[in-house]
């Protein structure tokens, strides 16, 4: 399906369609050139887009991996409802399996596969796991909303922000995280102007970023990684907001090149945020516990088809790195602006007052 | 001509035929994929080669300008030797407008250009302009050696090189500089490994840099130019060696990502060494003086011919940037390491009894 690209028409890059029932996603491997949605009817179908990054960004993940399980819950045949919660679950560890770094994907599966593994019998586990699909998508758009609004108060007039990769309405429900805190400011009049890091090697802020801030009418510069630097030494960038992967006790993961940004707005003495849900909180760990995902070699050697570099030279291909707490000034959520590890206990406390205690490991 | 690519014979970006007369280079644009030389036999064609970037690199535009003056002092038609003069000195100007940060490129017409306008006769201006051309060609092949000399006591058995861009072979007489250094490391049996940051827009160390190596038997590993302050926070990093385009008092010139790798060696506790032969050298200059060049926004929104960013939108694309001297821990040279402006007028007297006083502006 084709869809139009009216500006201001929120970007939903996931929709679940329990009727029919499928996974609607935007196809994010196709911009900026083409629009276009894609549906996942199997898990294999959704694992697959999650995989080569149709659906990407920490909470797009989760969402895809909340509707994932509901997905599962209606179209698995099995009336014994223990046979039914085994083959659910079989679908959740298979969902899991797709991207180890961000913690939402785990998070949405894991909120939805409470509620199945709770149910009375197959027919109210599937009601229910539809139910709690549908809030974990709909508090994800409220989500992004208060983080925008909370990161109001970092955000001064004629701000120029730097951005890396996407954690933007393709990223989330509809307003982004990081994008979020930029589309709030941008609302509120506060005549902001972007620098999106292209983001290398997927290049997330060249199509992604770029085009969906530009579709708002956001004054948006695109720039290579290795630029943003340079235009912090030219007194040139006044705050730093990315997204995070993953937020744990003493560092946040997220897209690489977040590290080496960190360590300049750091050198620079530029403030440097993290916009990020408390459904990336992973507070309990540590970086050390926490896997890095090395993706494929090619995806460094060509740019779509193009090869750029000899076909068989060695690469390294990290997808996110690790930047320690030390180098991040804020971490913007939904219940404001917090610190780690100052404020650890005051989070542990706002995530079980919130309903969200006993955080899935 | 397609060249052979016969492992170790010697890379020479840049040849001076004066029988033809022509000059004949490895076009860039076409490397990995392609090794094939083009010639140019005016200088309009050599002007395009350089702006495209057929020919590329401070020390190699350097021969390329040299060579420039030689083979417009053999083509231009003229008897009359103020006329002649005058006819080569419009082509001088032609050449010093294609790059303006690259001093090198003035360097070589300068020198070629002096013995022109100081000859008796137009015989004798061309004779003379042909020897001090395949000097200065031959003076940069023995300078890359003597670079690689003095930067073995830099370089410790086993280290890890991170490198950015290519100050290699392609970007000079044969040997390198940054490049240049670490050959001469790995034939005196050091067992280094080089990281190749890729270098964005234009891939240099994508398509250059990890090719040559690869074609020299030296480990090499490609990253995205995002991943080299992770590979430094690992201790995966001995050392930092890029080339330069232009020395000043207070600061390096080199391809743009440079500074940002020196902003994390130096967080790191890295050495940050620039390896560059005198003639990068602009010693009486400043930083403030210098133009950077900025190259077309395509360069930035497609890669090769694939589209990559949205058609229209806003990019900032500076080809290089200024590092200050107190990021870099010394400048490997033909005559030594210096530190600058400590060595100040260590430097001015070293290129006074090498014969290259008078540097011109």
């Amino acid at each position: 399906m084709r869809l139009c690209g009216v500006a201001m028409q929120p970007l939903r890059p996931v929709l679940f369609h329990p009727d029919v029932p499928e996974i609607a996603f935007i196809e994010q491997t196709l911009l900026p050139g083409t629009l276009e949605t894609r549906s996942a009817r199997t898990i294999q179908e959704l694992a697959d887009a999650i995989r080569r990054l149709g659906i990407r960004g920490a909470p797009a993940l989760g969402c895809a991996g909340a509707c994932g399980i509901a997905l599962s819950a209606l179209i698995t045949r099995e009336s014994d409802l223990t046979k039914f919660i085994s083959a659910v679950r079989h679908d959740a560890d298979l969902l899991r399996s797709t991207r180890p770094t961000a913690v939402n994907l785990f998070y949405g599966i894991d909120r939805v596969m409470a509620v199945v593994e709770s149910a009375g019998s197959v027919k109210d586990a599937q009601v229910r796991a539809v139910r709690e699909a549908e809030a974990v998508v709909d508090s994800d758009r409220q989500t992004c909303h208060a983080i925008g609004n909370h990161g109001l108060q970092i955000v001064p007039h004629g701000a120029r922000i730097l951005t890396h990769c996407n954690a933007g309405a393709l990223a989330c429900g509809e307003w982004g995280t990081a994008l979020g805190v930029v589309r709030s400011a941008h609302e509120a009049g506060r005549d902001i102007r972007v620098y999106a890091c292209e983001t290398r090697p997927l290049l997330q802020g060249a199509r992604l970023t770029s085009w969906e801030l530009e579709r708002d009418g956001i004054d948006v510069t695109l720039i290579t990684d290795s630029m943003a630097a340079v235009l912090m030494r030219k007194g040139e960038i006044d705050l730093v907001i990315v997204g995070a992967d993953r937020v744990v006790s003493d560092a946040v993961f997220n897209k690489i090149g977040t590290y080496m940004h960190a360590v300049c707005a750091h050198a620079h003495q530029i403030p440097f945020y993290i916009a990020a849900p408390f459904s990336t909180f992973d507070e309990d760990a540590k970086e050390e516990m926490v896997p890095i995902e090395e993706r494929a070699g090619d995806e460094i050697r060509m740019i779509q088809n193009c090869s750029i570099a000899p076909r068989d030279i060695k690469v390294w291909n990290p997808a996110f790195d690790a930047t320690p707490m030390n180098l991040v000034t804020g971490i913007i959520t939904e219940h404001g602006i917090f610190r780690l590890p100052r404020d650890i206990d005051l989070i542990k406390e706002k995530k079980k007052s919130s309903g969200r205690e006993g955080f899935p490991a």
